[in-house]
């Protein structure tokens, strides 16, 4: 194309679904989801008056804990030699301004901020110096999870599994954060959790790679990276947001 | 219908995936997955010269962990008071008589012969007395798991998701299984795990109820319900062989 690429994204339109790109303050609707080629626009509308929707509507939902070495000494888990990887199911995906659900059976639900990467291209057993090419951009993420059940569990699936507990968005960028880029949560507008980009024990990039030698990666796919200290308890009423520098913000009321 | 619903899955015929009903030696292809209201049928074929696929094409893949309190034992687990889920991912999932590739990054690759639930109705935090109407039916499963990188993780998921490691089917036939339904693998035609329906600690509807409490539950998605006693070793050149008395076997060979 010869420019750069725009950030794309999900919107609700007239009760419809629709993929778009997003400059601005307006959307230009695409026939198809933004990480794919030849997309054809169908359409442009203002951003104001749209829902803005989770970004993509992943298959899979790749995670990696305690990627920053502060919050694994938070947990009082140790640093493993290897990524550790979970998952998270695609029901439990919400979208920017939607309500985190806290569950009955849970006493502490707490949020993660965390630096998504969207795949953008079919692949397997990728090297971590070839898999740009393979990643369709970044987006904010929050890695909500019950730690009450965490701790009971030993495995961390039932923990970050609940419906709502994977706010994605709101828009998905092509270019990666910079290194010195903040990620970081603020509940009712007081900052709770603080980190580095360049703080990750493991990059982006050696992610999807380490994740791609396990299982094939396919377009939509997310990978979340994990989250820097500072994790705490969300209460009913609250507001959270999460940021990561240069990607978004992502905001979501909790229930 | 007033008849007993048909055994259903799906085949490659002319390099295409059809879903299909079966009955003895034929199949009915229909418009829809089998666990679709209303399908209608669109042609007949003899079963010999198809190939049978996975008989669904899951969405999620829950698991539970020690569902059986003698597999507890051989692995020196503790049983606890609650299911242990985890997840595999849709990429995983193979069908009868295709590989189960052993990954170069793993020494010990298990079989585990499992009772799989495949759900029919979307559904959400349903009880445990309601939870037969949300369920399609019953096929074989095979929970491959690189039981070297299970302990070197604690979390299960990198073990459990590597390509071919959810061999599914044959069919999904709509009885559940009798309590005294044997679960059983050979390895070259030699048995070696064994175990019965009625030996879970968690019935396979009790289990549909309590992963519903976590996340919804929707057309497709798997179930499956533990693994009994006798895991062990796969090696390259073998053939394994899963079976569920009343509901299949399931056959692999192992690269």
């Amino acid at each position: 194309m010869g420019t750069a690429r725009p950030a794309f994204g999900r919107v609700l339109a007239d009760g419809e679904v629709r993929h778009c790109f997003v400059e601005d303050a307006a959307v230009r609707f695409i026939d198809r989801p933004g990480y794919e080629d030849g997309a054809r626009e169908t359409g442009v509308a203002p951003l104001a008056g749209l829902t803005v929707l989770a970004p993509v509507a992943p298959g899979k939902i790749v995670a990696v804990g305690l990627n920053y070495r502060a919050h694994a000494a938070e947990l009082d888990m140790a640093v493993q030699a290897e990524p550790i990887l979970f998952m998270k199911p695609a029901t439990a995906v919400i979208g920017p301004g939607q309500a985190i659900v806290r569950p009955a059976r849970s006493r502490q639900v707490d949020y993660e901020a965390e630096l998504v990467l969207v795949v953008g291209r079919r692949c397997k057993q990728v090297a971590a110096d070839e898999a740009a090419q393979y990643v369709a951009g970044y987006t904010c993420g929050n890695d909500v999870t019950a730690r009450d059940l965490q701790r009971i569990d030993g495995q961390w699936t039932r923990a970050k599994s609940f419906d709502t507990f994977c706010p994605l968005g709101p828009w998905v960028v092509p270019e990666a954060p910079a290194a010195e880029a903040c990620v970081s949560t603020c509940v009712d507008g007081v900052e709770v959790q603080h980190g580095f980009v360049a703080d990750m024990i493991v990059s982006a990039l050696e992610l999807l790679a380490f994740a791609s030698g396990v299982m094939t990666l396919e377009p939509g796919d997310v990978i979340m990276t994990g989250t820097p200290p500072g994790v705490g308890p969300l209460q009913s009423g609250q507001t959270v947001s999460v940021a990561v520098e240069g990607v978004g913000q992502l905001t979501n009321p909790v229930l």
